[in-house]
């Protein structure tokens, strides 16, 4: 099995990514992407995307790629930023690593709308537990 | 209509919350709570409540309580450190405002589990728009 | 030596601390105040305080409160945010811890004028290495 | 005068700046460096640079970049992340903005020794008052 393929099925058990409609878009060394399709669950009561919901997408991003670049890494610290209401039917996380030192790596998230406009900016702290591969499969298998 | 009523109408128009199985709980000049009985839908990969859910939760809590305080208050940025795993049935989050000045907001929220141990801490930032209650409820109404 | 003349002794050394002008006014279980007579070395080209300045008192106050309480403890994040424009002389930093869990602790500090008008507010995540008194004194002299 | 001799005109008014011993390395459009030779006044009780100063190193290369892309700027919030323990005789701060809407601005900070290690990360969020060149110089020269 890949290490994609592992981490695919580890995050098939995420109740609230599948609740939410949350889906994993690509993950290589550079960055990880995820994606939604908008639907009325997602909006709040003015019809934008509620702010939750662009939350849990980009902490989605941060938890594929740094899981991916460092096996077990689980997040510490989140931080979001809103910069325009989110009126689109497709939204995407991009998240890219800024640095790693240690058991730290942070890494800068993008959300964006179908036009591609910048919705709001995340950075996110995780705590790499530093398994190997092996051990990460025993985790996913035995849970 | 009380204030209370005005808001509760106008928060049950958001989906994501709805989804995500979250009521209000209090409503108060010093704090609002809002709380969730936790089911597979909220818990990630390991059997926790998933990152994003508590966020969702905080933001919520802080939302009601902001809006309720200071109609029409929108979140800037948001911040959140997870402090242990949440391994519970069942959530509260309760939101106190830090400090208002001009335009800005600042609440502290806290999530607990069923045993009131601190699951994560987080803090909003709202811009504070100033809109009567009477302008409140027409933009609730027309929406 | 008690707990609070070890630890004044510690940030005795602090060369940014004296440099700032920022003196330590209490400590308690409760809260840590520290405090600064405001000169013009300390302000930006609008005669405010500056932001650094701003953000170096509020992480000083936690500074001595988390060793207080959980010597040593190393700030991981600090969050600031600016609610309105500081023409003061004599500012306060006052820190609380808002939750501890494990090696993690988590305080509010809030930045107020000589009027006691909250200037910001900021949050700090440090982490807690546990020693006891008695490596802390010997960490303290040996350096 | 250049919008560059403007800008540095305003900051040579900062007193902590000054206090501080940080420099205007390099202003453009893509980015902003700041940097300052590490004397014992920046320094600790544990012989490393002190989180203040690095904060203020990170919060001025923001505030050196954003009111170069747009007068004037100014810091809504900071956000520091601390990688490593900075021993080291000289550092570098380097602003990049992540996205600019509406009157909102963030950039993302990297704080880096003379080896070149990144030390911390700071994002900031810069509220955008929108004010002319001319307005900015009469800004400057009036104060």
């Amino acid at each position: 099995m890949t290490k994609e393929e592992l981490l695919k099925n580890y995050f098939a058990k995420d109740g609230y990514v599948k609740l939410s409609g949350i889906e994993i878009a690509e993950i290589t060394e550079e960055k990880a992407v995820v994606c939604a399709k908008v639907n009325p669950d997602h909006l709040n009561g003015n019809g934008f995307v509620q702010g939750g919901m662009l939350y849990t997408l980009a902490d989605f991003a941060f938890a594929v790629l740094s899981n991916y670049l460092h096996p077990m890494t689980v997040t510490q610290c989140g931080q979001i930023t809103y910069l325009r209401p989110a009126k689109t039917d497709f939204l995407t996380a991009t998240a890219r690593e800024t640095a790693r030192a240690g058991h730290n790596t942070v890494s800068e998230v993008l959300v964006q709308d179908a036009s591609g406009a910048v919705v709001c900016i995340c950075h996110f702290n995780g705590f790499v537990k530093d398994v190997t591969w092996e051990d990460f499969d025993k985790i996913v298998n035995q849970e």
